[in-house]
């Protein structure tokens, strides 16, 4: 039975955690979920290889909300990074789901790109477990989460 | 017994490592603390990194204080980066609480700032030890330290 | 039989994969081609080093197209330093074909930048791996991908 | 005995490696120095570790001259990264002492700002070697190396 | 006998990798230099680890151009930052030599940095094999690669 690791913190404004473990177990209500909350971004990276290594999780969902100041930016780099080194050090794919707290024009903006991209990469997460050939159909297509999709061009 | 290290620099302008140290000890009487100062904020990964491989510590808490200039900003994001990848050569956390000298309008502000991120920050480092339940409640409430909390949004 | 990864996402808006996967089997029908597919650049490092160790591929080829925000140019700099640690862990060559959203000046510039990019630099990746001589002998001309080649100065 | 290593470039406009020699000498006529200079500052990580790991050094001092220009500045914290990444490796402590051309004002005030900074940081280094608890008393106090101290704020 | 590994690449519009073979090969006719051409700097890295790794190269000279472009900037720094990355992991130099095309004011310009930064290094390489007394006694003395040096300051 496949393990899927749920990484997110406290600073987030809303509950990505949630909606992506409900997201999950609606699509597939055998696969185990194992959370861990931290406080901030920065330490998303660490508890992600801890779910991996520790817990035993086949991928991990990452889940946080940089802020709006030029310092956040800075640390949700470093956070994405880690993240990125994380994932090299196990080979084990951890999908990130970052939403900036200024991405929305207002608070139910940002409530519904959280909902849209939580919800997406969560599913994402299940294609790359269980139905690579899923991706595979749609690559290049211009795949957007958060917002409307991309135009395809032919080349 | 569980032992927790911090590490803090003589830059800093507030000695947040023995704010830290107290809190820790207020609400923990029998857990061990492990204490290590360094120059700047550059010095704290490997000493992070030797409090938890060398002392033993299950968790470390780093303090500091990247001062105004740009040229500070960048050495605290190669700081930050450090104490990334000790956390993930170490399978172990490292909570990082810096103040930017900047962030304050004056010196109360700024001594206001260290005053609640560090003993924050110090109360989530035994959340994270001892009862990970209670930072997996607050999980997308907008938590902050240093400063109010933000609005949660309902996704 | 040489192996041949290919790592491309479905956030790009052109197959580049696909064009590359033609172009590598016109010029070689002998080699092998495993394909990969993931949301975005930034789950790319990871998938190339998977194609590399579990799919046991000679060389990769990385192809994605970094969106036009600021955001996404620090996620494209975080997925490029993630494909040179994953060529560094490895020891073997990841060719990154990344074209940005906002490279050409419309649609049809886009598509075309496509096109040439990724089917030179697939016959780069042929070129590494069964004829190095190919690439010493254009050493210091100002090969280009995407574009003209540039003027040789001599020296 | 303990072994300090010192690494230093010939694109520094000073003899900050020189100094550095001279004050742990006087300080300390029993520790052994060893020596390494290197073109400029992105030699410094590896030389840094070679000092570490062939030469058997407890510690090393990394002294440097960022240049003027933004491509300078982009190559100190290429190097700066490459000296935290060195101590994680080693879990040995490199003090970094980097003076950037443009700090002085002019030759005499950029001369003196070497001075200080070499001289204050090879005590640092000895600090860390024999007397960790002079550090530790001096945690938060705004401790400066090429600068006056800053106003340590009660916290 | 010493073997010096020459990795550059197509992009660059002056053949500094025989330029730096020529330029050792005359000083030291018993030297053995193993040549790697790739596509660009971000292919170096691996280029470098790899001569090291699996052809044995005591040190390495890594020669590009990086392009006028901002995007070609980042590229740079990745590269710069691989480059480091391989001088850790294999505990060897890598003497970085870029010459960026936005450098020179014209193509003279350009060519003639290329042949003084490239042909310098060649020989900073030898000193770091066989010579290192030589760098030593020029140490903090304000030498530049492709430039006049700098002053140097009593200390």
């Amino acid at each position: 039975m496949k393990k899927i690791g749920i990484a997110d913190t406290m600073f987030a404004r809303g509950d990505m955690g949630g909606l992506a473990e409900r997201t999950i177990k609606e699509a597939r209500p055998d696969v185990r979920v194992e959370r861990f909350t931290v406080p901030g971004v920065k330490d998303l990276p660490v508890a992600c290889k801890k779910l991996i290594e520790e817990k035993e999780c086949d991928i991990v969902i990452a889940l946080g909300m940089p802020g709006k100041e030029d310092i956040d930016k800075v640390c949700t780099h470093e956070a994405s990074q880690g993240i990125i080194q994380a994932q090299l050090a196990t080979n084990t794919h951890i999908i990130e789901v970052f939403v900036h707290e200024d991405e929305g024009r207002n608070d139910r903006e940002l409530a519904e790109i959280m909902r849209d991209r939580a919800s997406k990469h969560a599913l994402n997460v299940l294609d790359l477990l269980f139905n690579q050939d899923s991706l595979r159909k749609r690559a290049g297509t211009g795949q957007r989460q958060g917002s409307k999709n991309a135009k395809k061009l032919n080349i």
